[in-house]
């Protein structure tokens, strides 16, 4: 298929770089201002060494790069909150063209699932978002084959960086602070780790989950959110004298979504270590099931990417 | 979809019982012997309290079933070994009526694959079997979804009465004859265990899964297969003194298909316990994914068959 990328971080950069592989063409890429266009299919090594050395994907502007002809947008510019925009826009301009969309934006989905939906119903296109939760595992693809009615709830470690954190501050009796500036050295973590060591990203994940398997709509707003910054690592000792750890667990089940901090056993399914992820998804009729993979990188995350492409193929 | 179903065992009678959930009509269903039809759908009901009482589904015959009108053959009488019969039959006259055929018999795509496939290509219908495979674990789909070339490795535990057996010799100490006889007690084991704990149900497995994902086929006698009745508990002691267990793992990569005893880290992803399954995709841009679930059972495996039937609807 003809794809537009919208983003250049390292999910973008991965697509362009992957979407051969698979058998697809990037026929455009805009960053948030550049943008590369080529109706026979742009050749993914020019576009990221310009990237690279010039910090643009191409001689065209973005908004050119979105108006170019294309049969699926994939929208992974960096996610933001409330009216979700630009992504919001994209999304609803490719729509409205009858287009497909793949997001790696949670933004959509997490915070006007509704809006997307409405959208979705009136167009020939249709919108697929495996990448916005938990990156290489098949979480969507998993509920879409086990009937979103047979899943009761789903849990799971959601975020790699406070994974990280609190294995860290586990193995090694560290405090938070230290095992956060740990994980800042490798780049595991960010500058301002707001997002991931407050909930905020996995409580995003978790909405989207929720407006998947619920009937209600569900933004950010309505998720119960603990982070994990006030851990003292006490609290992780106590638990491991009791055979238990401490992870940081979305849960989105018939009472509601909530993220926050919880006891696990220490060798039990959700004690995945470092940035590793997992989901578990309790069902009606096949017991529990357990996936645990990479929950983030470029390539991961697009093949999440290349996954959703896949079935809209089909 | 309309369906008719083969086999009225306990894979054969969940399907029956989940398939108007799921939005499906069961049309036929066949024992070994005896027949139900019904155009308009049968009443599960009676179906089954009929093979409960009776030992028969109906009043027709099996091949009057067989011969009914459906959308969907749903294959799930025994597995048979070498030419696969009369599964394969089963399957052959399905695809040359054009309709599409979901597998929980592994003995076609285990043992028959080439002329599965060459079948499936003269037909308008459609061969899947994610059934075949780990139960409710999601293996196929999985694999689809990452992309079959994408994938350079399987394994995992795909027996869970061999790994049951092997978790009660390691919490209890105990010898393999006796944890075998209390397995047998509680119906984790058949009378004659063979198939599962010589190892012959895995490679089954694992020759689907080298049909899948190698160029070549693979057949039962093409799988390097040991079993777990030779293992002492004293090799299971001696395992754990160094952090370790031992698990029967099947495996398939560049360098074919095996069923063996490893020895796995004690608290790792590979070391379910009880009748847990669990299979692990190395990729090659996702890194390594893992999943797992129940492995077996009526309404777990026909959950996978519910999975199959989506793909073909869509």
């Amino acid at each position: 298929m003809k794809l537009a990328v919208v983003g250049a971080g390292a999910v973008g950069k991965a697509v362009v770089e992957l979407a051969e592989e698979y058998g697809h063409t990037v026929t455009a890429v805009a960053d948030s201002s550049t943008g590369a266009i080529d109706a026979n299919g742009l050749d993914s090594e020019t576009v990221l060494q310009r990237k690279r050395n010039d910090g643009v994907v191409g001689s065209a502007t973005a908004q050119e790069a979105l108006d170019s002809s294309y049969d699926v947008l994939v929208e992974a510019s960096p996610t933001t909150l409330d009216d979700a925009q630009p992504a919001f826009g994209h999304v609803q301009t490719a729509l409205d063209r009858d287009r497909d969309v793949v997001l790696a934006n949670k933004g959509p989905v997490a915070e006007r699932y509704a809006d997307v939906q409405a959208r979705e119903r009136e167009s020939e296109g249709r919108v697929r978002f495996e990448a916005t939760v938990a990156g290489a595992i098949p979480v969507f693809s998993t509920i879409d084959n086990v009937g979103a009615k047979q899943v009761t709830a789903v849990r799971g470690v959601l975020n790699g960086t406070a994974n990280f954190i609190l294995s860290r501050m586990t193995a090694e009796g560290l405090a938070y602070e230290h095992a956060l500036a740990e994980a800042q050295d490798i780049g595991v973590a960010e500058t301002d780790p707001t997002f991931d060591v407050e909930g905020t990203d996995a409580a995003l994940k978790c909405a989207i989950l929720g407006n998947v398997l619920m009937e209600t709509e569900f933004t950010l707003d309505d998720v119960s959110v603990t982070g994990i910054s006030e851990i003292p690592a006490s609290a992780l000792e106590l638990a491991q004298q009791d055979g238990s750890t401490i992870r940081l667990i979305g849960e989105v089940d018939d009472s509601g979504v909530r993220v926050g901090p919880r006891l696990v056993d220490e060798h039990g399914t959700l004690a995945v270590t470092g940035t590793q992820n997992i989901v578990q998804f309790e069902t009606t009729h096949a017991g529990t099931l357990n996936i645990s993979g990479r929950g983030a990188g470029g390539p991961e995350t697009a093949t999440a990417i290349m996954g959703d492409l896949r079935e809209l193929e089909n």
